[in-house]
């Protein structure tokens, strides 16, 4: 279902931060006429500038405070490390009726850390849209970015069902698919799709950087058997990550302990020249991306180089 | 330097197998007309008649040493396993002069299975182009896999150096870049920037699978947040990666050995809350995806859903 433009969802929304995901929201929301009026404030001077020099809100403040005055929808979209303080700095300036959200990897942290300081009549429904790409900063946004992908909503029990349902009404329009579970859940199910490939895709490029200089010239030159896709992985944003590994130590360690096991039945079956071991496993994961496929979830790859023409990258 | 179509530099080129790799090799060399004759021979009549069909070739054989007779260069496009046989078989049909060579993914074992059954006056030099991808079979080739990819060939010492050059043109004709060095090296560089990766990507990729039912179907419909480029790396043909990983056996351990050290720091660095050392290394890995993109080594990856039309994937 389509939300036709020209017909508002919210008066103000304010986006606390304005990297990839804030400005993909600010040019979504812009472009499908989801809100009356948009606004973001950002800690640094650079991004503020190039928020403006690119048009893509209405208003851009220095503060949170500035930027949640008289908002509908806030919703906070910098590293969950920074959620406590700028929760801290925004909750007296919130609005009664106002609907608090987030774009958060990790969710059990973020209710403890954000759910602490909003007052009584605030209703809190976290959110976290999966999808994204390697790339940080306002520059790299794009209004498409949620078309197509899953937004999970992680509200707590006695959570206003309105205000559920109307944020579950905005990532729908924005494109989304919308599923509600418990943020406990949503940390397992993301530590094994996103926060463990992640992990282990910075360790490898780190082993690689490791090796002698001739070697890893070598590793950059020939990375097109494989290694490229784990660079791209390992490209994404330091603080980010960092941020969800220690917000969601648990369900990683947990999903480590496992991918370590079975890596320890494929190592001896290597050692030991175990075929059929190798062969099983490999045909079995053959499989699950089939069912990637078939979800529409796999993305685009081309195994050529991006076309030179920098307006249709 | 391009090739001018019309000046083909072999007579008669014979593709021992022609699936994802053979299928591009016979589409590039028609295309740049790089041989008056291309033939091949398939064990399966499947494959057969698909060649036959799609017009890939000159001559479909069954075997392959009527394949190889009075070809000038023979490329050995199946999985490592079965090159000794293969070998074995088409060594009493080749003529004097020809050149063998082969595109496996492996080079040091590939010296010793191939190398025992050559007469003497046949050239062999060794290949690798680096570049595929996740497809398998004749219908999976494309004639522009091999340009701006790497090609490197690994010649034992005394080998003829005519023939090196030979083969070595034939690749800069295909659009690659071609290195020479030893198989051992080759094996090694390879483990790390190849099967290593292939390797980690399976075993998650099967980790995610012997999670409960239900949290499987999680892992699919959330995938886009990392998993999914993992699940593209780990539906490679499950008998070529077989192969492989018996046959770089010791170059893959310890490339292994090294990752699990690695990994295992970042585990107690997450498990003790060390954001300093996770920041740390996360910084480090951009710098490799950095160089990977400046050497234009980097394919195309766009978060979005493939184009629909089916011409344009
Ligand atoms: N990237 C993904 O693939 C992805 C996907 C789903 C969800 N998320 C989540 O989305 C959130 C934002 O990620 P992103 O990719 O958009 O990051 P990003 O491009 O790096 O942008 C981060 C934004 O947060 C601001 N910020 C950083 N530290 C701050 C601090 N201490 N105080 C105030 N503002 C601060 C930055 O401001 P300056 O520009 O002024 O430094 C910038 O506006 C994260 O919580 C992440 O978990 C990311
Ligand atoms: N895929 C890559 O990304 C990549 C990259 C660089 C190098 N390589 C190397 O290229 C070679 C071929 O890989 P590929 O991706 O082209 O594989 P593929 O698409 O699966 O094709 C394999 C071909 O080998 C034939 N074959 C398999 N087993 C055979 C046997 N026992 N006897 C005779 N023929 C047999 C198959 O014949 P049927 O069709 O009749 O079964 C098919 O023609 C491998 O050595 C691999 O290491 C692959």
């Amino acid at each position: 279902m389509d939300h036709e433009k020209g017909k508002p969802l919210f008066q103000k929304v304010a986006l606390i931060g304005i990297g990839l995901i804030g400005s993909s929201l600010a040019r979504a929301i812009k472009k499908k006429g989801l809100a009356s009026e948009v606004v973001t404030c950002a800690r640094s001077e650079a991004t503020r500038n190039t928020v403006k020099k690119l048009g893509l809100v209405d208003a851009v403040y220095d503060t949170p405070a500035e930027a949640v005055r008289d908002a509908d929808l806030i919703i906070l979209c910098t590293p969950v490390s920074t959620y406590d303080d700028l929760a801290a700095a925004m909750a007296p300036s919130l609005k009664a009726g106002a609907i608090v959200s987030d774009v958060g990897s990790v969710k059990e942290s973020v209710i403890r850390d954000v759910g602490q300081h909003l007052p009584d009549g605030v209703h809190f429904v976290p959110g976290h849209p999966i999808a994204g790409t390697e790339h940080s900063g306002p520059e790299a946004g794009f209004a498409e970015l949620f078309e197509g992908r899953w937004c999970i909503l992680t509200p707590v029990v006695g959570t206003d069902a309105q205000a559920i349902a109307k944020v579950s009404g905005f990532w729908t329009a924005l494109g989304s698919m919308v599923e509600i579970m418990t943020p406990h859940r949503h940390d397992k199910v993301l530590a094994i799709t996103s926060h463990l490939p992640h992990l282990i895709a910075y360790t490898i490029v780190g082993t690689a950087t490791d090796l002698e200089e001739t070697d890893q010239n070598d590793v950059i030159k020939f990375s097109a058997g494989g290694f490229r896709d784990f660079t791209r992985i390992a490209a994404s944003d330091p603080i980010m990550w960092r941020d969800v590994f220690l917000n969601n130590r648990e369900a990683v360690l947990e999903m480590l302990q496992r991918f370590t096991e079975d890596l320890t039945v494929l190592q001896r079956a290597v050692r030991w020249g175990e075929g059929d071991v190798l062969e099983d496993l490999f045909r079995r994961t053959r499989e699950v991306r089939r069912g990637i496929v078939d979800a529409h979830q796999a993305g685009t790859f081309d195994a050529r180089e991006p076309d030179e023409d920098p307006k249709k990258q």
